[in-house]
């Protein structure tokens, strides 16, 4: 039985560890070019889940490193991460962000451009300063990866011939290739042996690619107040996801002919959301997406069970399991 | 006497080593993900002036290195360059770029803003495969300030109250530091002295601040068809550049009161651009920021007087007088 009853637990384990984190956030943000800690501490500190930085630290404990020499590079993936909402929130053109107005509405497109930069880049200074070649190598590639996988989304919108595979290739750049790396960057800081820096890397991967699935389905499934953020916006965004390439596979030709219209179509109403909503569950289609998910977090569970039993370990397992059950 | 009385001449000397640059610009934008190699090489293949690439193969021959062992770091820095383009053009809602369409009037802000991240994101990529950790830093810390300098131009923007001193962080940020790190990364991959690197550094930032300041200038004095940009273009985005300060330094009150009017207004007239240039002529301010340049320029020769002679330190010669005498 586990450990742990709640996420909150998880997170109190190391909380010390995600309190040096916070701590370099702000440092690293400090500069006498205001625009910079006020956009910067505006998303960074706004609340994110620090699931990335969790998963490092979680990771150098759980192989016999000492979590604390995990902290800044930790910082560096959240900062990554960072870097990457304030420009998705440019090409998205969203509004809202974890229930706050998003950075571009405030201070404009040209700031979060900027002001992403400079968290990209601060995140490689950092990680130049803190790790070894091995770390920088595995977080170059997944800032490259990253890219491409936005780059294939924006390429995909509105596309309604989207393939499963394209999907995957999208949420794994997008998503999974940094939860990937916050593992394999957390298992080397632990020196541990490369055959376990790759587990780690495909553990991150296949949460990473459940964690993106999960969102997909709540995209569809949640409301405003729960999720922060407009509900439907991925198709209003043209995004097809996983639940609407299932669906389209299954459609009735006039029903696939609607929903291309709906997601071409500039303005999405709450009629059109509702009628791609109730092809959803016409084809079970979420049930399909969660299936999916789960086949991922079954594989990431059997990677850790190969590993020596920790509290991380424990914990590791229990972030596994919240993936699913999440319900923002 | 100089070897070269063209700056062709300079760059037919490390012909061979440009090329090798060049070719891999294309090898590293070959993906399937269309967009990249589209975007990419519409930008980095339009024919930019290759000054960076040429100051560190050039730093490395002049140091006694092999001037092949830094063209695939040439590229680097030319990638966080256009990478910088890419996001400029966003910034200032940019027509037009090196005499065409800019990135952003053909594919959207979107994609943009997504292929200058992976275009960073690949230079650093590069970098770690190549690069010592002297060269990493150098380049991540260059990229860092760069962000740093276009943040703070952002934040200027129609500041009619911006200093000298602002300017100059403004222009070493944006400008001087990446051709400081070019010839420094030319200097550690030669194997120079630490000593030597840091001339070295020192040399390109003095070449960097006087190019921007040359780059001011021309952006008031030159005509569409000879820089390919439009004329002004700098008053319209309310870019507040040394003769403009020069010139609002000796304005009379009514005369600033009209600069300050016309700088922050949305469209600017013929007229209006007519009578700040017709100011700058009557206090002399290109005058004064040409002396300025020329100030750089001089500490940029005598670095490089205390060199052992080579061709290529000739080259660097040079270049630091076309910077001066260039039209476009």
């Amino acid at each position: 039985m586990s450990t742990f009853k709640d996420i909150n637990q998880v997170f109190a384990l190391i909380e010390s560890e995600l309190t040096e984190t916070e701590s370099a956030f702000s440092r690293y943000l400090g500069s006498d070019i205001d625009l910079i800690p006020k956009i910067g501490e505006h998303i960074i500190l706004s609340g994110g889940k620090r699931l990335r930085p969790a998963l490092l630290i979680l990771t150098c404990g759980m192989l016999g490193g000492n979590r604390k020499t995990g902290t800044l590079l930790a910082a560096v993936i959240e900062f990554i991460h960072t870097a990457t909402l304030l420009h998705d929130d440019v090409v998205d053109e969203a509004d809202m962000r974890r229930g706050l107005a998003a950075a571009n509405t405030i201070w404009g497109n040209e700031a979060s451009v900027l002001v992403g930069d400079f968290l990209f880049a601060m995140a490689f200074d950092i990680a130049v300063d803190q790790g070894s070649m091995a770390t920088l190598k595995s977080i170059s590639t997944a800032t490259r990866r990253l890219a491409e996988g936005e780059i294939l989304e924006l390429m995909k919108t509105a596309d309604v011939s989207t393939t499963e595979a394209d999907y995957l290739k999208i949420i794994d750049g997008k998503t999974a290739i940094l939860m990937a790396t916050a593992c394999e960057v957390g298992a080397i800081t632990a020196g541990a042996e490369n055959s376990i820096n790759k587990q780690m890397k495909e553990f991150g991967q296949c949460l990473g690619i459940a964690f993106q699935m999960i969102d997909d389905i709540l995209d569809y499934n949640s409301c405003e107040e729960n999720l922060g953020k407009t509900i439907g916006i991925d198709l209003e965004e043209g995004k097809v996801t996983l639940p609407l390439i299932h669906t389209l596979q299954h459609a009735l030709p006039e029903e696939k002919e609607k929903v291309k219209e709906i997601i071409t179509a500039d303005y999405v109403s709450r009629q059109d959301f509702d009628f791609v909503h109730g092809l959803m569950k016409k084809y079970k289609s979420l049930e399909h997406t969660t299936a999916e998910a789960e086949k991922h977090l079954k594989r990431a569970h059997i990677i850790l069970n190969q590993l020596p039993d920790s509290q991380e370990k424990e914990a590791l397992h229990f972030i596994t399991d919240y993936v699913l059950s999440r319900d923002r």
